[in-house]
């Protein structure tokens, strides 16, 4: 957690009573009382400090299985959708899901929905696939996702014919910011339209940057396959007299993967993140510091989040995407420009190389860690779904795994403090 | 956390007054109030059930840098000893514990003691060696201990000879129980002779065992190849008609290793581990219950931790090592006898391959996560250590590097509670 | 090539004349002449000593499509059957054999009898599996044979009778030495019945002591593994003080994969293997040099191949296996105890640890060079059965693939010669 | 070897006679009869026609150590020098040059000379480096060269002088074409000096384009990463509906490692290089066969070499570099642009991936096949020196190390031929 917020009503919405026992073996699972909560600052001074503000302790819905259940399994239908880019472990959720389903709560039946939410559309013209026990067990070895997936929302009330007419009762969407904001979307439809089908998140973000959960999927195994990358850009820089590597990793409106990896790896000499402003000119603009660098170790390795320095470009000439979203500038490209440039004119002999191991990082297999992870994230997406919470999510803080309202999630990022401890780390480790 | 306890006195010992500036930048540290604690229960049922019991909310002093320090750098030398079993990680710490002293606080001087507390003894016939930015650069890059290791402890007086005969102010020991046990015995011999040398402990456990740190460096990386090894025994498993696959990892008293490898892998049939005793014999017993999943399936795999079964064993027969513990029994060669003498009973074909994988596991390099938890880690150490704390060691818990008073880490081990989420996870996975 | 050795008929037996015009589109592939040969020996001396004594320069069949073929594709049935112990690559291999019949050829059909030659007993329970492209498209993502293995021939009668029964044409059969002879059983009998079914061996050796071949598909995966485990050994020892580490490797009878691990690990110190005798004791022997080294570096790394120093067990008391091979002693726990007492003996303090990382290696996903040879090495045993020839085996000879009739590779083993160029590499860089 | 070619002088240059006797242990070390050759061609057709042609065998000098030898090593100084881009195994053969020459030759020195042969001029600003034993130890763990590494010749007599005034002897260069020109001009300057100075070449070809040698040390390891691109673009492409993943990967003038990647994994679709001519547009243009691929599967994946489809730019915009050679132009990117126009136009849904994994695969480790390579070619480039031969490279043929003359490796590359076989299994696996 890097940032103290007022939090209000952290309070899960349910489609009705919970008045079916669960098929989970009793004598071998705990139940979870439907009061267990968890404490959201662990923290003295910000639990103080909202203890104060609030007049009570802002605390979450703990995750597990509950004795009682809402939806009865044999008439059940799960739905499972990803959305948006690929991010490891995408795999790994959608067997935990269709396993804890189907083996733990004999769910009639789980369906794959094709290219995200496009999939869910009337006009999809590729049909849902059914997973089995069979064909999700070795899905965790592939990378990418089994169902494919696609950009943007669809009409909620087009999407919920479609959830009507396979009969799902349950829909798992996997996805980020704009995936969530459609399922809320949907949530609030279905809603509306009296429907007794829940809608839980699941969320997917490769930067780490959706607030409320500490952690999220693939992000550890994405710093490390991003260290594999800083350290190639800086085996590069160390062989030239004078090299300089740049490695542009994901992150458009926060830096933790560049952060983390900057920690990983004791080769980072410059971190840039979107969340902190630097200059290039000037006395502590970046250039002169890389030259000073240059000047005593004759090498140096800069990391960069792809949202970083974005005021070194003009917003209209980069124009806007097909969402509507603002187009980004390729600042590692920009500073290996104004990097050659200022040494040239500097008389510096030199070699910059830039590395974008984008892609190759967000197509790795979950490492263990996120194997686990994935597993008991998707586990508890199942224990929620089946007590008819709806328009929720499920996150980890203090290292329990809670329900948070989806609403609390989206709209805005997690963002690394620039007064913070992990920044602080960051400017103690580099020297910047 | 899997236990609830009560705990009391958290506060940590100190040498005397910080009355020296921090040579930190002042600028771009954020010093940490002396006051700032981290609450040790964020589960509401246990934090009111503390609050009820003691009337008072357990907390650790919070970990991070202080605007004032007791040591003068430049005049601190700082020693480093690592002990015990290797694991992955133990070079990243001495770096990170050797860059931060050398490079952030600028003390005089930082020595690696060689194999141990034996390093340390006025008999050790290798001298230690000097630790800089250049010899522990790429030290991330080797797997072992770069200072060597060694078990059992050395006599404090001794010990505290040596220290004074190379002026060290602070001692990093780098350990497990028995290590941590060792360092509160010097600082407690310390405070008598009335000198002013930090002991600060460093918790290194493989099997992720300490009390009152959530993760133990090493731990992730042990459990990702422990991962690749019960990978092998299901390959092994498969290919054979009735194959069975046995993996035994680590784990005298606690099965983390063998719990969290089930639930990283899709591939583990049963789990066994010394905090939860099972039957080789009857109707629930594991011989039976292997049987049936053979018919069902025709190959299975079996994960136990070492210390797992040990009741099979006669301890008077196996006696006792050096260090006067119980020796333990090879439950893995036990297991792979039992199974294929009652399979064999039972006519039925089948193949048993039994794989330790221990002394690979613990010589893997730190996987990215584990190198960054190490640097922080180790970091954090030597903020203790500059303001005078002594007798304490670092942890983690609720997402937050903590100070803990030493004798509060040892002489118990942290276990899974068969009655806890974790334990139930592997249940629900297994199907056991 | 290690050995000089006389070589006398190496031309492949046939089925019948090839009078269909092969499939593969013209246009675009070379075809073959079918009087290509590859000559054996490239070494001027052992070129000249052949042309010498046996008046001709001995050459094998050059492998490589043909345009005119034996079996038509739209009549013919293929069947795999992968057996003995695991190996990288296996699936790579019948990935590359169904996808070069199926998608080049366009045969009718391949099957995937189950558990080695037990699947194609009449008495085999479990039926062959249907091999399409779908199917095997991605068993290159796992280790281990999806067509499971098992050890030991049938009788060829009772195969071919199951052999008519499915229709199978062409069998390809994946194995070592027994396979290949149980291969040749099958072909044998396969002419004396007058039937028109090709066999066609892929020789699977992780020892790559197979003659005639200078590699086989899985080994130098395996050697990349057995790396790591010496990595483990090396770190172990290291960190001790006399610390000793020993890794056992596979070899029963040629020591190729440790030789080759210490050429391409810069820390093996000892080299044992089944072809060089040593000794423990005395002037020279392992234990004194063992000691020397101690006292000189304080740690040492040795690497055992599985069949060396047996000369230090009992046969008859280790008995026989139940194929009737003499079982062997483990040469690894002998050493770890002799090495121990020794030591003691001698009053040096020291540790010795022990790494036997069979079965991990074993279940390597083949590495990208593995795996293009098992896709070239599948391709040509297919262009070699479509042409009806039979009785046969692919090797690799001088960079080029060849056809070998199976009668050549088996009954003896490849082995390191002792007075060659690779032992002598390995006494170089050891020292020992 | 992909082509026949006329080959004539294949005799190795020699600074004297050989008077010395190697220091290499006598009992233990076989050596080689000076007369010792390889045969360069195995194929029977290649033989005969060779023979027919020249009316001789066309053979090289087998590598190994001699049993005399021309440079007596207490007086011998050896200089090492890496240039050009960087290649997994650098280090490896930095060290095994070292080791070879000091351990087992016991020269009097061995000098890495810094940054290519910038370092040898007398305008370099960092004197060399001496090697040890002890330095060289663990370098094979770092990626890139610890000598660094620059492009581009120097004047061969002030290289000269930089030599005599270290004294060195020998000098080991390597690096590519160019690196192996220079070395080729300095010998002969040397040789028109009258000087004792040996220049040996190691040939370094990420590319593997190098003539007369099969095989470069780093190209298995590339290839290897570059199966890890083609995964990620695999699963970037399965994961849209119509996806397109494309990987540039390298090769200016020859393929070799866009080939290898493709018959090492079985996701290539379209495989682009630069011996082979495609067009994009038309009937067989590849747009056309990718919208039909796609309109079967939905997804696809190119590997395209860099040298591929330069017809598509405008050489006189593209410009040339430093040296003088004609810049390229980045056909991924063309290609990413032209598919999205195309399948824009033709009113098709699509994704397309770029990936550009360059600098990742040539700062891979040298995997184990390539750390064994490296140890050999070191220790052979060494025995040549060691006897006096000059202006001569070490290379592999037929399996066997081989002396070859500089100016028969420069000039000219070896290339795919696409009427070989290795195009045709790609086109074979491809379908393409």
């Amino acid at each position: 957690m890097e940032k103290i917020k007022n939090i209000k009503d952290t309070s899960i919405e349910v489609l009705g009573e919970c008045n079916i026992k669960s098929p989970l073996c009793s004598k071998k699972v705990n139940y979870l009382s439907p009061d267990e909560r968890v404490i959201v600052y662990s923290r003295k001074e910000e639990f103080d400090y909202h203890l104060k503000t609030l007049g009570e302790i802002p605390m979450f819905e703990k995750a597990g299985p509950q004795e009682k259940i809402f939806f009865d399994p044999k008439e059940t239908v799960c739905g499972i959708v990803t959305c948006g880019g690929l991010c490891p472990g995408l795999n790994d959720v959608i067997q935990a899901v269709s396993i804890t389903a189907l083996k733990l709560y004999k769910v009639k039946k789980v369906l794959g929905f094709m290219y995200g939410y496009k999939g869910i559309s009337s006009k999809s013209k590729y049909p849902p696939i059914e997973l089995t026990e069979d064909s999700v067990k070795d899905v965790g070895d592939l990378c990418g996702t089994i169902l494919g997936t696609s950009r943007g929302p669809q009409d909620p009330d087009d999407m919920i014919d479609t959830l009507l007419q396979y009969g799902v009762n349950i829909l798992f969407v996997i996805g980020g910011d704009g995936t969530l904001k459609g399922g809320m979307a949907l949530a609030n439809r279905i809603k509306e339209r009296d429907l007794k089908i829940s809608v839980i998140g699941i969320p997917k973000t490769i930067d780490n940057d959706i607030c409320w959960t500490s952690r999220s999927f693939g992000f550890i195994t994405a710093v490390g396959e991003a260290r594999t990358a800083v350290n190639s850009a800086h085996a590069e820089a160390r062989a030239a007299y004078n090299g300089v590597g740049i490695v542009k990793l994901m992150g458009r409106e926060s830096g933790f993967i560049a952060t983390h990896v900057t920690l990983a790896s004791s080769n980072v000499n410059f971190c840039l993140i979107p969340e902190v402003d630097f200059e290039l000119e000037g006395e502590n603009g970046l250039l002169m510091q890389l030259e000073k660098r240059l000047l005593r170790k004759h090498h140096a390795v800069i990391v960069v989040a792809e949202g970083a320095g974005q005021k070194y470009f003009d917003k209209e000439k980069l124009g806007k995407d097909l969402s509507g979203n603002q187009k980004m500038g390729d600042i590692g490209l920009l500073l290996k420009e104004k990097i050659k440039e200022y040494l040239t004119k500097r008389g510096i002999d030199h070699t910059v190389k830039y590395i974008d191991p984008s892609y190759i990082i967000r197509n790795q297999l979950a490492d263990p860690s996120d194997s686990e992870f994935c597993l008991v994230l998707g586990q508890n997406a199942v224990h929620a779904a089946m007590t008819g919470r709806t328009n929720m999510a499920v996150g980890i803080i203090n290292e329990h795994f809670v329900y948070i309202p989806i609403k609390m999630m989206i709209g805005k990022k997690k963002q690394v403090r620039e007064e913070g401890e992990l920044w602080k780390t960051v400017i103690a480790v580099t020297g910047q």
